[in-house]
C-alpha cells in the first residue's frame, strides 16, 4: 500500500524528512510494511537549491495546494510558527487527511482546538518530534504512562542553551562567547531569543505538563525565565561548589492541585541525573509513585533525529486501520533483504 | 465507557495490578477517559491471602473460564512461563478479547505465533511491561522509531544481576554473598538460575533485538552467558583499571547481514553510559544514523513500575475503536477533578 505525502515546509527538519523518505523508501518500507510516497513538498522560495533530489513539478509554493490536493493522503508540517501552519493544519484534519507535525509553538498554543478538530474527522494528529526532537516522550508520556499519576516531569528541553551552558561551565566561556560559538556551529539562530529566553523551552515544557498531568497547561501559564542573565561568574562558583547550572522545565502538581510549570536556569548537584547532561543532548525525567524515575535521554534537536522521530509518526498514521496493534517485528513477514549499507 | 478486565496470575506484577485497578480506579478513568473494572481474577490457591481487597466471587482457580467468560473484555496475562500461559493467551485470542501480558518468555518464544493470532481475530496484543519493566522501551522501538535502520540496540536489562553486580563493585562482597543479599531483599528469587544464567536477559534481548531490527530473533539465537563465573577478583581489578562489570544484552548487524545477539558480562569504561546504572535500575541504549544515541534508563522490574506500564497498555488496548490517535492531553475533556493525595 503506497500511501502520499505532503510535505508543509521543507528546512532543516523537512528537509531531512524528505531526503529521508526519497533515499530509504525500500528500506522503510521492508522495515516497516508501508509505502511512503513524497508526493508534493511546499517550499517558500522555489529557486533554492534542496539538499534532496525531487523533479521540479513537485515543488510548490502555494502550500494550501498541499493540503486540498485529493491524491495526497497525509500531511507533514514543518514549516512551524503559529501560521501559516495553524490554518494549513486545521484544514488538513477538516479535509479528513492526518497530520504530523514538529510544531511546538503550534501544539502548546492551539493544541486542544487542533486534537478536537482531528477527532472531528476521524484522524489522527501526532507531535511526537514536538518535544525532545528524536527522543520517544510524547507516545510514552500519553500512552505508556497514561494510568499514572506522575508527581513530575522536568528536564533539559532545549539544546542550545545547554550547549550554551556546557561551554560555560566546561570551558570557561563567557556567555557572549559561547553563544558566537553555538551560532557559528549551528546551535542557535542568528537571532536566538526564541532558545536563550526560555521561550522555546516554555512551549515544550507546556506540551509536557499537559500529557503528564491530564489537563491544558498553557505556554503563558509555564513561568519562563531564560539564561541571559547568566553569568560566568554565576557558572564559576556553581562549579566550585560541586554544582551545574542547567536550564530546566519543570512541572508538578503544587498543594492546592494545581499544576504549576517553570522553565528556569537552576544550580543542580553535581549527581543530579540531569547534572551530566552536556551539549545540544536533551533529557526528561518523568517520576510517579508506581513507576518510580524514568529518564529519557538523546539529541533533542537537529534535521536528522527530529525527522526520524517524524517518520515514526508517519509509518504510524500510514498504517493505520491495517489491523490491531502488535509487536512490529513479531509480523508473520519474511525475514528482510540484506540490504548493503 | 466500562472495560471489563480479566486478569489471569496475581503474584507481585499481577496483585501490583489488581491493586492499582481497584485502588485508583476512578483517577484512572479521570485522566485517561477509560473505566477500567477488574471483573474476574485468576489465582493458583483460592485460600491464599492477597494484597488486594476483591469479593470472593470474582477470584477463581480456573484461568480458562476468564478467557472464554463473554462479560469479560480484555485479558491480562501475568501467569509468566509458556504454559498454561500461552494456550490462555491464544485462546483468549481467538475468542476476540485483546490480551495485555507482561510474559517476556512467551512472547520471546512464541510472539510471532501469539501476534499472527491477534491480527486474525483483529485484535491488539500488547507488551510494554515485558522489557525494562517500568520503562517504556517496547512502544518506542516499534513505534517511533519504526523508521529507524537501527544500528545496534544494547543494555541492562536484568535488575538482579546488576544489583549483584554493583553489591560486588560497591561494596567489595563476593558474588555468594551479594546474592545471598539480593534473595534477603527480595531482588532474587529463591532459585536465582533464571536471572544469573542469564535466561531471563536472553529473553529480553531477543525481543528488543526483533523490534529493533524487524525480524525474528529467537531467544536460542542469542548466545548468552550468565555472571555465576564473575569472582570478586574480576571485579576488583576492572575497577582498579577504572572499568566496571555489567551483563549486557546487545544486538547488532553482522557484516553478512545477520543480527547477532549476545548475553555477555563486559568491562565497561567507567564513562560509558550503561557504567553508572546501579542496583535494580535497567537502562536500554538504542543508536542509529538519524536519530542518534538514545537511553532509556528506570526501574527495571518490581510490581508496581511492571503493573504501571501494563496498565499504560490496558488503557491503549480498552481505548481502542475510540476514535483516532492525538495526544491525550490536549482533548477537550474538563479539566480534572483536584484529587487529594
Amino acid at each position: 500500500m503506497t500511501v502520499r505525502v505532503g510535505v508543509l515546509g521543507a528546512g532543516t527538519v523537512g528537509g531531512a524528512l524528505v531526503n529521508r523518505l526519497l533515499s530509504d523508501r525500500d528500506a522503510i518500507r521492508l522495515k516497516s510494511g508501508v509505502d511512503l510516497e513524497v508526493r508534493r513538498v511546499a517550499v517558500r522560495d522555489l529557486a533554492k537549491d534542496r539538499p534532496f533530489a525531487i523533479k521540479a513539478d513537485r515543488l510548490t509554493d502555494d502550500a494550501l495546494s498541499i493540503v486540498t490536493d485529493p491524491s495526497i493522503d497525509v500531511i507533514v508540517e514543518v514549516i512551524g510558527g503559529l501560521e501559516p501552519a495553524g490554518a494549513l493544519v486545521l484544514a488538513a484534519l477538516r479535509s479528513g487527511k492526518p497530520v504530523v507535525t514538529a510544531n511546538k509553538e503550534l501544539i502548546a498554543t492551539r493544541g486542544q482546538e487542533i486534537v478536537e478538530a482531528a477527532k472531528r474527522a476521524g484522524v489522527s494528529v501526532m507531535y511526537e518530534a514536538a518535544v525532545g526532537g528524536g527522543i520517544p516522550v510524547i507516545r510514552p508520556l500519553a500512552e505508556s504512562l497514561a494510568g499514572e499519576d506522575i508527581d513530575v516531569v522536568s528536564g533539559i528541553v532545549n539544546g542550545t542553551t545547554n550547549y550554551i551552558l556546557t561551554a560555560m561551565a566546561k570551558e570557561g566561556r563567557s556567555y557572549d562567547d559561547a553563544l558566537a560559538e553555538a551560532q557559528r556551529l549551528g546551535y542557535a539562530e542568528a537571532d536566538p531569543a526564541d532558545d536563550v529566553s526560555g521561550r522555546d523551552a516554555a512551549f515544550k515544557t507546556s506540551i509536557l505538563a499537559s500529557l503528564a498531568f491530564g489537563e491544558r497547561v498553557a505556554p503563558w501559564e509555564v513561568e519562563s525565565e531564560g539564561i541571559e542573565g547568566v553569568t560566568a561568574d554565576d557558572v564559576a562558583s556553581a562549579t566550585e561548589k560541586g554544582e551545574v547550572i542547567k536550564l530546566i522545565g519543570s512541572a508538578q502538581r503544587g498543594i492546592d492541585g494545581r499544576v504549576e510549570a517553570t522553565v528556569k536556569p537552576l544550580s543542580l548537584p553535581g549527581d543530579h541525573p540531569l547534572a551530566g547532561v552536556n551539549g545540544v543532548t536533551n533529557a526528561i525525567f518523568i517520576e510517579g509513585p508506581s513507576v518510580g524515575r524514568l529518564l529519557f535521554t538523546g539529541p533533542g534537536a537537529g534535521g536528522q533525529p527530529t525527522a526520524s522521530a517524524m517518520l515514526g509518526d508517519l509509518i504510524q498514521v500510514a498504517s493505520r486501520g491495517r489491523g490491531p496493534r502488535t509487536g512490529s517485528a513479531h509480523d508473520p513477514r519474511p525475514r528482510r533483504q540484506v540490504l548493503h549499507r
